[in-house]
């Protein structure tokens, strides 16, 4: 199974002509659409996200993920195998959160090249290639090499921001809920946020905070739009406190 | 064959993960997202709009529908086999109207949980794997118990009311043209409204309505659009006059 | 395979339904959206375009082509073999430059039409099926005929002009870079731009253009937005100065 995840966007050509590449090189090979709208040129809160979806990502697949502001520079294109799933992308940071929380972590660089590469769209003549060679369980053709990834030491296990916001307004943050200690108050701005389980628990346009369906912190508004009541983006801090 | 018809938007990672559960439990069923922008929030006008989907639906396909705004809450999940269909989603309306048009109806509830059910998510955690394995033909591991569905007995047979905008901010209305006396005017707002048979038949600018590809009263201006001219949106009435 | 291309937009039933027709008609023949916000209402602009994708199209593919305006009106449906892949869609301009770019080129009007045609949705009802039929490679039933497709001989070889802004803002224009001389200036609007490779050429807010992954002219801004800084959308010309 390939499992893409990118910040493509749902419009445009670029998605379709990965598409068709990946149905071309790997025919038959199951391509299920994770998501389009990933953080768009931002590797960071991207890694947050992607590693949050990871573990419902069935074993054996391989993730096809472009967050790639700097195609076309110097960054790496790099294939990680943690925990027995395959990650084939830019060696931006992307995969950092993923590698951290991994039992098992083994990176190699990509060393193909292939005979037409755009300067733009790596995703397309780079990447999809090698993830339909590696899905197909062979990488003849497409050289690997034992490498080191760039790695982010500095980033914090969980990060205290909002890194997506979904169509309804609902505010997802890089904080995994489980980790957070049974009195911590979640404050964004100068809203504090009861503690919910679901919308329904709260009564329309109460702001709240809930474990999501990932396992991370989200902040919404029943019946309403948090990013708006809260004027919050991508990035916004979120702030924790006894 | 699995349908997908939900409110979750074409954005984002709920349709994603759903779709990862399906290519992971149903291999080799072919999946079509028929709509995934379905009115939010409402199943009472998603109904009427699955209602005039359904008899383009192949029979023996799963339609895996979820507009479930009371996920979480008491609503039962059900599975509804209607004129050799099989809906899978939430007991709160959505198939009432499907129900109501079919010749046969037969309705089971749900009563398997899966080992890990997120509260806000039942479209990944509950419903797809119940699709999948109905469209394996298999419900081993998915307890079913025959059970009566929730009816909306008030509601009408055809529902003169706007339930759905298109990306041209064409009004779809609840209401089949089939049902309506050849002499009928229709009007929205202080409109009277033309009817056409497609766009071409009326100058640009023009405000009609015609019999839509799925046999709906439908709203649009030539070359404009409508919602706006009429500030309309899901949920504004309709006028049947003579 | 089947290559979707058309102005269906993402959201709504349209592209569901007519992908319900194919899955039913051709099961197993994979089906890649290409794209499905080809310029809405256009053509013209939608020829230039899907000339530019048609070379990243697999030989022996079938592409299921439609922007079609003129929809119930007297325009013919028609397939045109360019190149050993297939155009299925309307003959009203939407294959002009594909057919001009190929070394060969067959056209035949399709004549077969279904029991139930809608006025208004001839992709669901007509071209879907006759795609569906040729990709499994056999039009029984689906009578095609050789015709003389409607040509646009009026129409340049590159179109100066925007034909597709992306969702990062970028305006793609209707011409091929290989076509420009070495030393041409384009201009947009009072703006004159840049000749960069890629986004990380030039500093944040720089105004440029470079060869697209398609090889066309792009119009960007590093980090923006161009449609918004340059207030053009879909027709605004570009000038080709010395």
């Amino acid at each position: 199974m390939i499992v893409l995840f990118t910040d493509f966007g749902n419009g445009g050509f670029y998605l379709g002509q990965m598409r068709a590449v990946i149905a071309h090189r790997a025919p038959g090979v199951p391509v299920v659409d994770l998501m389009h709208d990933a953080p768009a040129y931002a590797p960071g809160c991207a890694s947050y996200l992607l590693a949050a979806l990871a573990p419902g990502i069935v074993r054996g697949a391989v993730v096809l993920a472009v967050v790639d502001p700097g195609v076309g520079g110097p960054r790496r294109p790099i294939v990680v195998r943690a925990d027995d799933r395959l990650f084939v992308g830019p060696d931006n940071g992307l995969f950092e959160v993923v590698m951290r929380r991994a039992t098992t972590v083994d990176c190699q660089s990509i060393e193909w090249r292939p005979a037409e590469l755009s300067a733009t769209f790596h995703g397309r003549d780079l990447f999809a290639p090698v993830a339909a060679a590696l899905a197909k369980g062979t990488v003849e053709g497409c050289t690997l090499r034992e490498a080191e990834p760039a790695r982010c030491g500095s980033w914090p296990d969980d990060l205290p921001a909002v890194i997506y916001v979904d169509g309804y307004g609902n505010l997802i943050t890089g904080l995994r809920a489980s980790t957070l200690a049974p009195d911590v108050q979640i404050g964004l701005g100068g809203a504090a946020l009861t503690r919910a389980r679901t919308f329904g628990d709260v009564p329309p346009g109460t702001l709240m905070w809930y474990e999501n369906s990932i396992g991370l912190v989200e902040i919404a508004v029943n019946k309403g739009n948090a990013a708006r009541l809260l004027t919050a983006s991508i990035g916004t801090e979120v702030r924790l406190e006894r």
